[in-house]
């Protein structure tokens, strides 16, 4: 199996991390293009971050992706003898019901019903835990991070899409694997049609992916990322700047409405938009406050952890599973 | 003190009541015109249900209302000699800390962060609760009605204006009091000017109060009932047809957005607007329907306890004040 570090994202394994001391686990996040996998030991240090890519097989994607784990825990204790993960923690985007262990669906990789933490538990015979991607990386921010502290948070993670994770009351609301879905709230029912089929979503005016993609259609040129249409709005390209407003609009709109509804303390923003900076957060807040009335206002905060996150949030549930299975034998 | 039923409300001492067996106790709910107030014996039978006009002195109205609230209880006490409320339960509208007991603004009772519970309970000498209007008809729904045996499930009243309660993995969520203001969350940032001061509420277009208002700005003629925008609007009046269908499409997109975020299991609609049955009902459920893709869809379920749900969720609580207060005593 070849190991293919990503080109563009700097290795973070000297890097400190905040995960602190605890259970060595090995995490996994699984997305439709490539896999990251990393070691923690005892001291909460991140070992052998790696990416590879996603190994696709049709219907049997999930026993592919199995393998793959197996392969990568048996190169981990060939690297890191002296780690031995008491537990696994894997994540993965789409409906996944993290209570049960389950994938309801996820058509990147065609998933459907998947008893994924049961696979692995029977595979590997370690305690594991199964969620969502972007629900482990709230959790990590949770738990370590910007929404730290507070009862009633929601952390958005802003890419290619957008989706949420809840936390009320302290306790992450994840609904059957349902919750959070704010990037498939509808912002405008006369918008542009999303890939999920509904009509005006915030995802296809405010992610990332969004704000490529309609600068691509509306000049006519190569797609350029999001963050390079921040710098041309901010050297005066009229569709940047309209397209960039846009997206920012119709974000504080999706917080608006989240916060009529939930109220949170805070909003943590974290995925690729959030490294725009004050770019995105000080017009953001405005906007927020502005479409408020007697609301709460919610905390706008950038996320902490960075890029990460969601394999952090899979170790601490790792974490969480195997000390678990320690108490209860 | 006059007490003067509703005239167009028949009083309800005789209907049978679905709180059932357990403490005695007295309820009110305080609105901004009148007050309901009732006591329920030990078998859960409401007794004596009346209304008043809410006394209002301006920013002495706290006193005042816990001046009724005596002078009630002394009436009560001399109709009902052998019921003893063993405790109280006080509810009204505006951003209430239920859990604090706490009214942090009500603009049409003139409260600003008035402490009510400890002042009822300073001045009856009787354990008490104090609550949300809206949250405590949502408690109703949820222990006897229509919302009953669901983990998380959001209840919607529309009236003259529309508020929501949550529950969330079974629990209440409060949220200082900032909880489910669905109908101040934005369903179009270019609509009218609500009375919050916020632009394009649900609550501008999707509450009974709305329908009211914009059919008479639509015709120029006197305000009527939106059951009367109703029936004109299926004898074919086409202001009356569009400001119906506004209504009801305001209403799917606020539950659409609701489900994106919270994935609820039921929705559940009462206040006066639900009284329209399935005129209401069987668009509502076709347009949230259409306006959701992979989403969970919730059941759209109307209200089960009428329209004393307030008062019964309030007389709930009461009772949980008073069973606390006995288990600690």
């Amino acid at each position: 199996m070849t190991l293919i570090p990503s080109p563009d994202r700097p290795q973070q394994a000297d890097r400190p991390q905040p995960l602190g001391p605890g259970t060595a686990v090995a995490a996994f996040d699984v997305g439709g293009t490539d896999m990251k996998a990393a070691l923690f030991d005892s001291s909460g240090r991140m070992l052998g971050l790696r990416r590879t890519p996603t190994p696709h097989r049709g219907a049997e994607t999930a026993e592919a992706v199995l393998e793959r784990v197996e392969e990568l825990l048996a190169e981990f204790a060939h690297t890191f003898p002296h780690v031995r993960p008491a537990g696994i923690g894997l994540i993965a985007p789409g409906v996944v019901d993290d209570d049960q262990g389950i994938v309801r669906e996820s058509v990147n990789l065609d998933w459907n019903d998947v008893p994924f933490r049961r696979l692995l538990e029977d595979r590997l015979h370690l305690p594991a835990s199964f969620s969502h991607d972007v629900r482990a990386a709230g959790e990590a921010e949770f738990q370590l991070g910007a929404a730290r502290g507070f009862g009633t948070v929601v952390v958005i993670i802003v890419g290619t899409g957008i989706a949420a994770s809840l936390v009320v009351n302290g306790r992450a609301h994840v609904a059957g694997g349902y919750a959070g879905e704010l990037g498939h709230s509808i912002v405008d029912p006369r918008g542009a049609r999303c890939a999920c089929g509904a009509r005006g979503c915030l995802e296809t005016v405010g992610s990332a992916g969004a704000i490529s993609r309609r600068y691509a259609e509306a000049t006519g040129q190569e797609p350029v990322g999001a963050r390079e249409v921040l710098a041309l709005a901010s050297t005066g390209d009229p569709a940047a700047r309209r397209i960039w407003n846009e997206a920012i609009d119709a974000l504080a709109l999706g917080i608006a409405q989240v916060t009529a509804i939930l109220a949170p303390e805070a909003v943590v923003i974290g995925g690729g938009l959030a490294e725009a900076g004050d770019a995105l957060f000080v017009p953001l807040r405005e906007r927020v406050d502005a479409l408020l009335s007697f609301h709460r206002r919610p905390l706008v905060l950038p996320a902490l952890i960075g890029e990460n996150a969601g394999l952090i949030g899979a170790a601490l549930r790792a974490r969480a599973a195997a000390d678990r299975s320690g108490q209860a034998s």
